[in-house]
């Protein structure tokens, strides 16, 4: 019997948010703390943005969940990576064993903590914190994308739809990514020149820390594949082309997290990408990015100029190069710190407390 | 009978802290966990800091104390703040009843919070979280340093005792410093430039949020304060002058913390006035600034200056201008992190991770 498929949905419909009457609602609940108007600075903003994403006035946030995607990259046989590529397997065990950054830093958060094997030279013996999330035809891996593409564009679509189906089965309303795999952000740099129109030089950096000699190769590495998809504009083709499986996945996850109406925190310059690419299948980007809080501006050359271009203000800014979802973990106090403030804090007027003297407001 | 007095000690001796071999251990042993060396950056350079602080290559941190030190100023009455005088008095009320930003935050990390009446102009009924350490003669608060000395040399030095008293009847390892008083960046503002001998112009700002008249407005009157003052040169004798009751019980705080061996969080512009009258006061000020975190850089003008002209680097720029420790306790969740890291985390070889491949570093 022939069955023909669902026809695959670049995009999904993305949960509302809230409207300008809550927006006013919550910015004058915020002005009428007790504090001077503004004074808790980028928080303040924080808990509106996180009040609108999850589109009520007492914003809580529930079941956090933290998902470490995880693949190889052909493009790593180039020798773009400080590190051997067998690190990613070795990598995904230690998550998984609990000595990672990642590992201790979502145990001090009480975060769940997801492994997403989206395609690791490596096959896996079953763990309660494992998802196998390998797609037909790539399951070790990407190919090498200055050989050809990265990813075929089904294979590519595939993955997605393991990112989507993972986060519908995932509790909660937070999704925060994490990722690891060697050479990944040679394929995030990629994406982030064909996407934004910067130069390749704007977007390639040290990745897990590269010598001069080893970003030079980087950069001829990263330019032959560049060169070679030059035909791959649009988005889900940049990404089969260019690669990154869990940067695919991840596509999906972001995809089904703002369609079921999450709150999602961005790590550094691999996550931005899936988002980036999430961003630009959507018919208005900002709509998507709003659900996004982005948690740190990693070291990783690029970074600052990609959350730029994206038009958002991350949280931290502690030099941070790791990934994994480190700097997610170490920024999210901040987000049960924001809505604390919004819900918890008494108003002028239940702690008749005085307001300004010098002026009406 | 007259008995002589035990002569007031202007510092206390420091707890040692770990030394160069500790240093070395510290250090190899973050080199040698599961990821790129440095990739942690600032928080790498923090668990290095507790650890020399706590002198141990296993540091805990126990017991936290956010302390807010309130106090009201004689300078108000000159119009430099856009606040009314009275809601210093308000907001101590508002931190015992829960409802500030800083009640909020401390409950939500559990930090224990203690709010100390270094010379509020009310007097409170008797609360578990108060501490009544008022000093003789300056019950109700500073007078007015543009008109003469805001405190006695001899008041000064009970509210540094009072400070030294508190924080050695606290328990645990950690303080943080918290602060409340109505113009009292005004006394700050005049600190920083007795102590730093920057411009006046530089270490003036809205505070609580004044407009552009009311910022010339506490322009003039604080330079009126300062010429009026320009002999008290020795920090204890500008810190009488120009002031601050909870400024001067804090200093006497950071003494007893650093002598106790303590790792001590520094909030906004005005507790580092107070670290850096502690500092003056050393004869070798990093001594007592290594146990120094500093939490965030304020948007008060003057702040990130100041923090410059100490050599130190903070955790978070949010552009908060709130004060009471608030982002103090913000900052709070990431020294923790810090020392999991540190104790915690896995190494290359007990997880069987590879190193570099394209070095032998």
């Amino acid at each position: 019997m022939n069955t023909s498929p669902t026809p695959f949905a670049r995009t999904l419909p993305l949960a509302p948010l809230g409207d300008d009457t809550l927006h006013q609602r919550i910015q004058t609940a915020l002005d009428q703390k007790t504090k001077p108007q503004g004074s808790l600075g980028q928080l303040e903003a924080l808990a509106l943005k996180l009040a609108l994403a999850l589109n009520t006035e007492r914003p809580q946030l529930l079941q956090p969940q933290l998902v470490v995607f995880a693949a190889d990259h052909g493009i790593a046989a180039q020798g773009v990576s400080a590190f051997p590529a067998e690190v990613t397997r070795q990598m995904v065990l230690n998550f998984l064993a609990g000595g990672a950054a990642v590992s201790v830093l979502a145990r001090q958060h009480g975060l769940a903590l997801t492994v997403a094997d989206c395609g690791v030279a490596a096959d896996f013996e079953s763990h309660p914190m494992l998802a196998v999330l390998k797609v037909p035809g790539a399951e070790h891996g990407t190919a090498d994308s200055t050989q050809g593409s990265a990813m075929s564009r089904a294979q590519c679509e595939a993955a997605l739809q393991q990112g989507r189906r993972l986060v519908a089965g995932l509790p909660g309303n937070v999704l925060l990514l994490g990722e690891m795999g060697i050479a990944n952000t040679s394929a995030a740099s990629l994406l982030m020149s064909r996407l934004t129109g910067e130069p390749l030089a704007h977007c390639v950096g040290i990745g897990t820390g590269l010598d001069a000699a080893g970003l030079s190769r980087k950069h001829k590495v990263l330019k032959q594949a560049l060169e070679r998809h030059a035909e791959a504009i649009e988005p889900l083709d940049a990404l089969a082309a260019l690669g990154g499986l869990e940067i695919a996945t991840m596509v999906g996850a972001v995809q089904q997290a703002a369609a079921s109406g999450r709150v999602i925190v961005v790590d550094g310059f691999i996550t931005t990408a899936a988002v980036a690419v999430a961003a630009a299948l959507q018919p208005r980007p900002t709509d998507l990015l709003a659900r996004c809080v982005f948690a740190h501006c990693s070291q990783e050359s690029g970074h600052a100029r990609w959350l730029q271009q994206l038009g958002v203000r991350p949280l931290l800014d502690l030099g941070l190069r790791l990934g994994e979802g480190s700097g997610a973990a170490l920024a999210w106090p901040l987000l049960p710190s924001a809505c604390c403030i919004l819900v918890e804090m008494a108003s002028f007027a239940s702690a008749g407390v005085s307001g300004r003297s010098d002026t009406a407001a």
